[in-house]
């Protein structure tokens, strides 16, 4: 590609740092800089990574380059300056700066925790890809709803899904938000959970057939999804297994191989180098899948709420921008990004492969 | 009656000593006295409540003597002055006990942990209580799957159930169990986990129609079980709030009401000024039961894994003493137990109604 | 005594719901009602107990009749019902509630969030009963400061203090607000804790001779001090042990005897039967009681932030109204409350035993 | 340096797999192996790093090679390929291999669980370096008596330690250890706790002078110090600041700067793209410092038990192979390390800078 893509990120936070890292390695990608409205040691890292540092409100500008930051601009010159801004800002932000990107015509991206309807479409690469190619505003899906897609697709191409129910464990909080609880106990989520139907907005033809439901417990490391799946043609254990090892950003190994637990998936992580131990691989336990005559299938797989949906992230900026190949584009974000090579023949169908 | 049933605990641990008091509170029973093998704190709590205490290692009497409790006696001991012997020492010990007991006749109840094959039957009240009456050696079923029999018996009996997926969020430890963990992580099952295969212990009839997943996780108040439940004949929201909250040791309430989370309805005992706070009620959370036209059922339920199958361990002493009106043992137990009333019709059908 | 006191709890919490069942069960007294804001399952338990219940604030009372309590007035009427009122509400707020209290010259205690300067003098019964008998407005300090007042007090009567050094591992949050974190991680108070100048508001004589440091950290069941003190006279860890032994509200016992962590502490309460299982009493670790000829003092012992200055309220309800015998409150209040009882002999002499 | 050390590893968990990257980094010094006997994912680490594997117990080098490891030979060999071993193994198995290591007049370096009797001397860079050149058989303190050292240091060379009371809010396992709690509870140390006496062991004009008390609760990041010391010569706050600003392996930042508990020490140090997050620095929480005319000091710092003793391990190589200079080594393996760069002068004198 001749010109790079110019990315804004507009948040500077458990998303947002990630995603501009994830960008910066892009070979067809340049960070234009990052929009944040603080002033303490997490911006000091942006610095030190050489980001272009712009302020979110105008009016704080003065203040962050006071605490010792260089400051470069306002939100609205990050704007100028990029093809496509990625809102990594807390849901309900976003919509209050589209007017701005919109005065540039600038490509949006947004996160999961964003309402469905405030953008053209609701993005998940294993889903849906070719239906959003060179839209102007899509949503990428939270790390629940990128997990059950990811987990879902290779099922959609090759049988048809009858039911799917999803049991999450979820994270309480992120490790760094200590602020937040519960430090013993069990929180359900008092009504089906957002999940099920926010799978239906990527994969519409999940309507009436999936349902979810979640409590979140006192741990930061990871959702863990206890899913029973129902499928037309029944299908063997062995055949899941190696259909989800061939799969892209899906790994499947035994606990019994040193996987017993999320936190022993960290340190193995915390050892392999990856930064930050990000996991934007989901990760099935082998043990738990299980299937029988009638159609059933069971597991239980890990969900890194912190980095699963980075990947999507840069797909989607490729979709938006027009690029039409999915094969090609998963393959470079993973590339970049390191994440373990999938057997995967990336010239078999994938879900998203041609617009439903 | 006229004389009261002399029941023996051995082991006097997180369930020994919860039946011992239940068992106390019984008009129609009498403690004969507690076994272990202690001499702590924990024993202290039987010298205060004025357990006789009886040591199941003979060699350990003099030490526990000297530990300053008095000790009445040896295990065999207690075993002559019983009727009934409910054993609640770790899943292993018991078979180990079995020859003692059988020595001298005793009737003898075990707890869910031990296997379903060292005993006659495996017990649930409100699955077979009518086909255990009169047997000589029983297991009641653990706290989870007592849990999961409460919730599935009247649909049991008024619908047909054909399929049953539960996921259970596991607290990881006693909380007197301060060595265990995990502090931040969570730990899958790995594999189909053993709830579902005890629950057809107890009802044969779900035999392949049942499957569980569970992980547990850092908290140590309770398990909660979300499930799903296909039953033949569709049924109404409404009727099936109406259906539990009408149903004996099943409390339906809503969150939103002050009872979030887990820790909440803790607290609501403690209030309450339960002993221990145990809640030997099956807590369901209203906003989370939910149906559809196809079958499908949802909900989120409580168990607490403390005090569950105590009132069930107190039904099946009646049971095997030969009282066949299990209206009549759930309304005594109920009663001597605190539990909160439930509006059940007692003319009304039970599972274990009559014997199978 | 010819009349009870009539003692009204602003406030139904935390403190407050353990102030109201504590006032009850004092033979001199009488709770004229509790006031809140509250209309869910907390204001269940001041229905279920019997508590006259009144509005705190005047236009919700309608919303908590519709919630189905029985609202019998405002808090203006429970300030005419009563002598004196315990306010437990929330920092700030009891400043906010004087004016109304003032108008009918009705005594008042607010608690340890409280600010020192808001009233007469702050309170704790073993440190200065004698100054606050009859004064009109008091502070019964907060928990930790109850804990390190009792801790001290035995060696300010027969030693000298010169200078205390206390480090508290702070749960993080009560059990009941599961909102609050963090779930991994400590959280450092950012400079002296708040804990040894308020140990000043009620012992003086430590100006300049107490500091304390605190870190919050994930669990919910008390408090932990490890601290060291330094007195003028060194003094034999036998007779230390044999001191705080005979102290009221203080309980030595040895870890390796059941103790061996708060966990297990809580366990023994709960087991005692101890409503809520709380314990009002300090518990020392028997074991890391240790001394040296310099007259170095070091000891770990256990808060229960819930419970802990229950007592103390109870003494100053009676300090206010005039009853100079501390004596005999603190035996009064600690029988009638089911506290251990020590084998403190009553005519030595306590802290507050005179004023100063 | 001609011939760079020859360094092998033995036990590659928590501090071995550490140890090994640190060994790897440095420019005058080679892995020559690592030995263990797992067989599972970790394993899978080593061998992706390149390191050569031997089996610590002969018998199971077939068993793991058949798990798929390349295992090159059994410990022995790997002592024979080595100049010196750094034995990471569990507390108490290290003795058990001293006579192969001997056998072979192998240097040895063991860690801080073990007991200090066994080596010659217990090892502290910033304690007691130059009286360790040469020795044979060291062992390199543990984290939290690592962390203290560096603490004290600086003042042994400036001031005089009067006296230094400690008090550890410990996390009660290792990330990694998910088997082990207290999931909600605190823990004490039932007597003094080994820290002070360890400490004692690089300081031992330190004896008497230190006293130390733990507790153990539900954290995995690191463990907090809450720190009084006394010097004879009273020091000023911002001089204290100051002094540990310049010091090597120290940090000292504000909480209010985005570091207000260890979590987001943590995430920091993620976002810097450290390895495993590792935090061989102390950091003490400037807010915390304070002093008086005295002499007291007091502060709160965070010590990283996974890595803090790492670098140190690093100077006791250089140490026992005849380095003389520590300025030299502390320098080069900071660099290597990339540790933050202190200010310190290193001119000026370390406290092991000359025999004592």
């Amino acid at each position: 590609m001749a010109d790079k893509i110019r990315v804004g990120i507009v948040g500077y936070g458990v998303i947002g740092k990630r995603v501009a890292d994830a960008v910066q390695l892009q070979p067809d990608m340049d960070v234009t800089g990052v929009a944040d409205i603080i002033k303490d040691a997490r911006l000091e890292i942006a610095q030190k990574k050489g980001y272009p540092i712009y302020a979110s409100i105008p009016d704080l500008k003065e203040e962050m380059q006071k605490a010792g930051f260089e400051v470069v601009g306002i939100l609205e010159d990050l704007v100028k300056e990029s093809d496509i801004i990625i809102d990594c800002t807390p849901a309900g932000i976003p919509p209050k700066n589209f007017p701005l990107y919109e005065k540039y015509h600038r490509k949006i991206i947004v996160q999961g925790g964003e309402k469905d309807h405030v953008v053209q479409k609701s993005f998940s690469t294993f889903a849906n890809y070719a239906d959003c190619v060179n839209l102007e505003k899509i949503r990428v899906v939270s790390c629940n709803t990128t997990g059950i897609a990811r987990i879902l697709a290779p099922l959609m191409v090759t049988n048809e899904i009858e039911d799917v129910f999803v049991a999450l464990a979820r994270r309480a909080a992120d490790p760094v938000r200590t602020n937040r609880g519960p430090i013993n106990g069990v929180v359900p989520v008092l009504g089906i959970s957002h999940h099920g139907p926010d799978v239906i907005t990527v994969f519409p033809e999940l309507n009436d057939k999936i349902y979810s439901l979640a409590v979140a417990a006192s741990f930061t490391l990871s959702h863990v999804h206890m899913i029973k799946i129902k499928v037309k043609n029944p299908i063997d254990r062995k055949e899941l297994i190696s259909m989800w090892k061939k799969y892209p950003r899906i790994i499947v190994r035994r606990g019994k191989d040193g996987f017993n637990d999320t936190a022993q998936l960290v340190e193995y992580y915390r050892d392999l180098g990856r930064p930050r131990y990000d996991r934007p691989e989901v990760f099935i336990w082998e043990e738990t899948i299980n299937s029988d005559e009638k159609g059933n299938i069971y597991l239980i797989y890990d969900v890194h709420m912190e980095s699963i949906p980075i990947p999507e992230n840069i797909d989607a900026v490729r979709c938006l921008m027009g690029h039409t190949d999915v094969y090609k584009t998963v393959k470079l974000t993973d590339k970049s990004l390191g994440i373990f090579e999938s057997e995967y023949d990336y010239n078999a169908k994938l879900p998203g492969d041609s617009p439903r």
